[in-house]
């Protein structure tokens, strides 16, 4: 979206910013069934090997390049494609996710300027998907499948309330269930947190020593819950961890024993040993915010408040005209820049 | 070498800049020996993947960045390598070069400014080496290696003389041997062109259609030696290769029968059927400007004077100012501004 923030003229509808929307969410919807979760478990961000060329794809359809011009255009972010899953906890995370946008504008300034690559970047000849991934590609079957159904509408969207890794949010929701229940940190004797097998790999950090690895830690959002009902956006930024948190992280563990039929699943069951000598146990297999469990409207509606900044008069304003295709999006983006 | 002359300050020394190039030269010919051929054959572009990387360290010595520093500074260069090697002869090649430049710089200045990154990107579980080619990494291994000996002087740098792709070098001097002996492109019945299993994986372009696929084509390169007795630069520029070459091309194929024990060699050999019915054949391991067959002192200058581009008094205060290492970088870099 940054992508096609960056790049938008006087003149662009938002009509075709969403419909360019759509189509670089479908193509990242569907590399990303291709590659993953073999892509992430390998070490590659997804966000800046796939999103790279998602971003681009948007952008060419949003500026109705050619059909050349468009092969160009995804092969020159294709041989940007790039990021470490490793940076997940430091500055360098959502460096690879600004990367991937940085690089798909650079794709399509140069190929505006008439600039040329190599014009079948999908080629099972050393092209992308087998150099990143040692896979073929059929660009035939993905057509059959492109927008039917459209990514965007199944499985659909998934959406964060607090800035921590999605796949956090089946244990967060467990959590919350646990503290309504009254369990509380100074209870646990043992905390379990069981996952199917590699439903953790992105929750690296055990022992978070920042807020930014905390994002990465299912012990540091379980700890905070357990706390005090909820987790704070703040503690996701503070320099250094409570050492409270240091003192209560190690009655935790994490098990990879949950199995899952359903693809659509994120299943995380919270196992807690109280000190009573008692045992709680939730399992939440579609958290809040994923496609099976959306957000309602009015949760969207204030995630989106929260985003954009702006006072309440207007706040109605932007709404009406986030809800209006006719509106120009270089209208809202000078909202969006007050 | 871009990149340094990018973020060179006004009392940046000469020496100091050298020593940094020198740096960067080793981390690429060492990360090179780990990785490659695998890694380029794979489909990877060396000089974008290791490159970047390269080019980073190169800044971080020349700016003298704390080893803090130096850890972000290679992390944030190792999320951005990327390049695919199938942009050889299209716009994407030289790209690929260019932005390992950009993103080393990126990653220095975002560094700089506070940034900070996974301070550990060659890390076993799914560090750099792990996550894009499978290999494990051991610092301490390579710093016992790192300038002893150099890489710059053992085995050295290669210099090419001709725009084309280094894989062709051998073939190039090969051919020019078999011009002497007198066969010009209407002798021809058939040219087989050896080389070694992989030998000739960079010359994808058995009929390039343009100038810059021809940078990639053995035949390209042999058709015009055959023709004329060398290559000329511009051919290499043109937008649509001579119908000529084209008619003359099916005479030649690709045999990988050659065997070499000795790693520095790039054996390529030229047998080639006269329509009188006789053969000639020439092979050649060590090409002109290779290590081990390295250029004169005077065609490394010549060289340079073309890529300097200056008249005759300027070439020679220009000559002054790269041997003596006390000047300032800046003022060479005005010297070639001009």
């Amino acid at each position: 979206m940054s992508a096609l923030f960056s790049i938008t003229a006087p003149d662009d509808k938002l009509k075709d910013f969403l419909w360019a929307f759509i189509q670089g969410v479908e193509l990242a919807g569907k590399f990303g069934k291709l590659l993953n979760p073999q892509l992430a478990l390998r070490g590659w961000h997804t966000t800046g090997m796939i999103g790279t060329l998602a971003a681009a794809a948007a952008v060419g359809v949003y500026k109705k390049v050619t059909v050349k011009q468009m092969c160009s255009l995804l092969s020159l972010a294709a041989t940007q494609t790039s990021g470490l899953e490793i940076q997940a906890g430091s500055d360098g995370k959502p460096f690879n996710a600004g990367m991937a946008a940085r690089d798909a504008v650079s794709a399509y300034v140069l190929v505006e300027n008439g600039f040329k690559a190599n014009e079948d970047p999908f080629s099972n000849t050393r092209g992308w998907f087998k150099t990143i991934a040692g896979i073929d590609f059929s660009a035939q079957e993905m057509c059959k499948l492109w927008l039917h159904p459209a990514e965007i509408s199944q499985p659909g969207l998934w959406f964060k309330q607090h800035p921590f890794c999605s796949a956090a949010m089946s244990g967060y929701d467990a959590a919350k269930i646990l503290y309504q229940r009254g369990i509380r940190t100074k209870d646990c004797q043992t905390v379990n947190v069981h996952f199917p097998s590699g439903g953790d790999h992105a929750l690296r950090y055990r022992l978070p020593m920042t807020g930014k690895e905390g994002k990465f830690s299912i012990e540091y959002i379980i700890w905070q819950v357990f706390r005090s009902g909820d987790v704070s956006d703040e503690l996701f930024e503070c320099p250094k961890v409570s050492k409270n948190f240091v003192k209560w992280q190690p009655c935790v563990s994490h098990k990879n024993d949950l199995e899952t039929s359903d693809s659509a699943a994120r299943p995380t069951k919270l196992t807690v040993k109280l000190k009573s000598g008692n045992f709680e146990s939730v399992q939440v297999s579609f958290p809040e915010g994923s496609p099976k469990c959306p957000l309602s409207r009015k949760k969207l509606l204030e995630q989106l408040h929260l985003q954009v900044m702006v006072s309440g008069p207007e706040w109605i304003n932007f709404c009406s005209k986030f809800t209006n295709p006719k509106w120009m999006v270089s209208e809202l983006k000078q909202q969006l820049g007050k």
